[in-house]
């Protein structure tokens, strides 16, 4: 697609929709997280059971004037965009259609409108909105620790798993089923339970030989969790403090790439020119 | 108001009231902090049902001595003051506020005397009268680190709220109002309860799909609680150990200012003369 | 044993069974890891209460084939290597002989068939088959941490334990048996469960000086609970980035070591040539 | 008290009792442990209702010897050392006389032989017995830890308790007495069981706006564990690497001081010669 193709209308709902830096972009997007907002307080309400009918007739119009809403927001972000498709499988535009979907889908199956709670993963927007660029900084070095102790992380999962699965074996043919331990992957859970120091107490051991293997299991547990929290804050302390470049919440009408110096007149992905003209 | 309008007595009192360096000083902040306590101790003490008459009685009469107490020293803060508003405006005047009002509240409102507890913060105090620069030292410190890693911190809530309530409408579709979880704000209460490794068993997921789910949000939780560990320990250790001077506990009379130099003659925030010829 | 006696199929079955670099070792090594999982699964399902007869039956001739291959499997390795003790005592080879015993044992005694879990800690060769050497580094200095902090931990792990023991006692006399504690086991039981935080809440403090000493152990309990996670981090921090050199999956034919570096001819640990020609 | 008066047995008897380099004194003290560890696991088998009256009289009787052992040795503690205040009012002087009190105290009061638990301090001799320096500087690095950051976790358990009456109170009156919480101290300890994340669910919030108090309490109480994690690994990772001299486990036989240098002759506290001829 040609950048002469691109008329000037699809461009000004680009500006409004994609961009935080025009008076005009950042009241739409104010306006979106308040009906993301409004619409997950509106699922979480109708959940409660022994409201009066009035209150959820009121909730099931909210719901469909906001979806309405999104699902032309989301015809209008694939028409503005010159690569749709990027736009449509990036993750951004997965969680957009993600969270049109489940009222639509409640014709068909009931209940389904509550995966419309789905919708808070757009919240993440908001870091755009407040402009902090600070905040994209702080969530890319985390993304950076954590993907860097990948490794250490995947071995430390894996030691848990193979902990819980024969120790929950054990309390099952120790403890057995008239204390709780009904099965071995309850037996399990109930050991994944107890190692994570979440500890219900659903199921506890009753048997003496029972609780002095939770003594231990838990005393691992304890000393488990001290590897995880030194990987992070080991990565965290030995990471040099990045130089970041002020960066503006445009997006590249082509690509649909973010992140753009401030002082960028093309997009470093595919060169496209930026609306830097206007904002 | 210039510094001849204000009168001996005046300055009395504010040595008295606001000095901790001066014997006269130092026993009203220990008398003040004892009182702290005790009505602290009586309030907590009230609220326990299945005593005799006699001792509701007592702390009754006690409670009233003590919040006339603290209401005759809010008033001689302000007099003693040069800049009341100040004094008033400032969190230490709004605290000692809220420290008398509820009592006298408790004419119109029936139970807002136990809000009396709010005058716990007024033993933040204590910091000040053992004279301990160190542990202000510290405290500042731990507010620089948390500031510091404020933005990482919001980072992190939100992960962990966005994860709440999506995991939360999960395991209220898996699990049902059969199984405790009635509503998907109860639902996100109870997967806040379990990302955080509280785990009280108020609610316990009962099926084992929702058993399955309860294990993949524990071991998410046993992850995420490494990040702000990490963060806070990381910032901790880069932080270098920056030079602290012997700061007096003396307040200048005039803005109230603290933490002045041992050797200071003048306050640094207003120039105002302080009161080192008598301590 | 000299090289010479070591016959063809011997070695073609000992690059099949312990290597992961040829084709066919590969192959092996994917369709082992799946068996294991598959009897693991197996294990966990039957015993689930409820289900119908016919696929007990199943599950009862699926472990039974996964067990006489692994039993198979258990003999070719003896065969194959040149050094069998060396295989026999090594700790896969442990784990390898006790992950076929159960059901042989099931004969004799009931219910031991759901011993076979052990045989998740022969999932460990996963890290082999990724061919991933940066997991197996990872793990290293993991271990290396642990070892270092190993006399930390220990000291640590005393002062727990005795913290435990005393204050159990201590719970016992003061709450008694009509309010759980019915033991001093027990008591120093619950101690352990309140300091690593797990709080399953089975037993719980009722009397007002219970509660008051079981606050004080749970501010202890989280206090501790910073020392073994900074113990690590330190370690972590500390530890130099260690260079690895990139080693292969292969075997010794005649010792069994692995972690030969990808351009080693000959074992580092008994001079063997190494079967590189053919891989 | 000279060096001449010290006659010849009662160096004897210092050296088997408070050495453990010797034979004798190796031998005297794996004696002691065993003894110890019999004692305390006497104590807590006593503690278990419904076994044979027979072997309560066993336990009974095998307490009795063990404590008038422990007696003995305590009065030839006295006798053997030069300087006995020093040892009665050490440390270890005043754990091993309260490890003798219990016993002759249950003539006149029940139950208070239960308090031999407390022989479990004791054990810390077990550093001295393994001989392990390395035991030794590690507790004293944690000691060091732990002091340097005695303030900063002294603000930090303030913070806490203050969070807590406050949060507390206002539970109190959010929840009132029909869901548990019955008064302001028991509102406290439930707001401490759920900071410290241990959350037994003995109490446990029922009304919509109690939950939602109670989440805002457990993210705080998230937040906050990560302070003093943060501390302690900050802490360790400045600490340089102290050298360590290596120690003996000789003890003065005048003053009692222990940690001599492996070459030394006299004691570094008081001078006197060391037993270090016959060692």
């Amino acid at each position: 697609m040609a950048a002469k193709e691109y008329s000037a209308w699809r461009k000004k709902i680009h500006d409004i929709i994609y961009e935080a830096d025009t008076p005009s972009g950042k009241l739409f997007d104010i306006i979106l997280l308040i009906l993301i907002l409004l619409s997950i307080i509106f699922v979480m309400i109708e959940s409660v059971r022994g409201l009066s009918p009035k209150v959820y007739d009121l909730l099931y119009i909210g719901e469909w004037i906001i979806t309405i809403f999104f699902s032309i927001e989301y015809i209008l972000r694939i028409i503005s965009v010159k690569k749709p498709w990027n736009y449509i499988f990036s993750f951004y535009g997965i969680i957009d259609l993600l969270s049109t979907i489940p009222l639509y889908l409640s014709f068909i199956l009931a209940g389904s409108n509550y995966l419309l709670t789905v919708r808070a993963l757009r919240l993440l927007r908001v870091f755009r909105i407040l402009k902090i660029t600070r905040y994209i900084g702080e969530s890319n070095k985390l993304k950076i620790a954590l993907l860097q102790s990948r490794a250490k992380i995947l071995v430390f999962l894996f030691a848990v798993l193979i902990t819980a699965v024969i120790a929950g074996t054990l309390m099952y043919l120790i403890e057995g089923e008239e204390n709780g331990f009904t099965s071995i992957p309850r037996s399990v859970y109930w050991c994944i339970v107890t190692l994570t120091t979440v500890g219900f107490g659903d199921i506890a051991p009753v048997t003496p030989v029972g609780q002095f293997l939770a003594t231990i299991i838990m005393i691992l547990g304890y000393g488990i969790i001290a590897v995880p929290t030194g990987i992070v804050s080991a990565e965290y302390t030995r990471s040099k403090d990045t130089n970041y470049v002020h960066v503006n919440t445009q997006a590249c009408p082509n690509c649909n790439a973010t992140g753009h110096r401030d002082d960028a007149e093309f997009c470093y992905q595919c060169g496209e020119k930026l609306n830097t003209e206007d904002s």
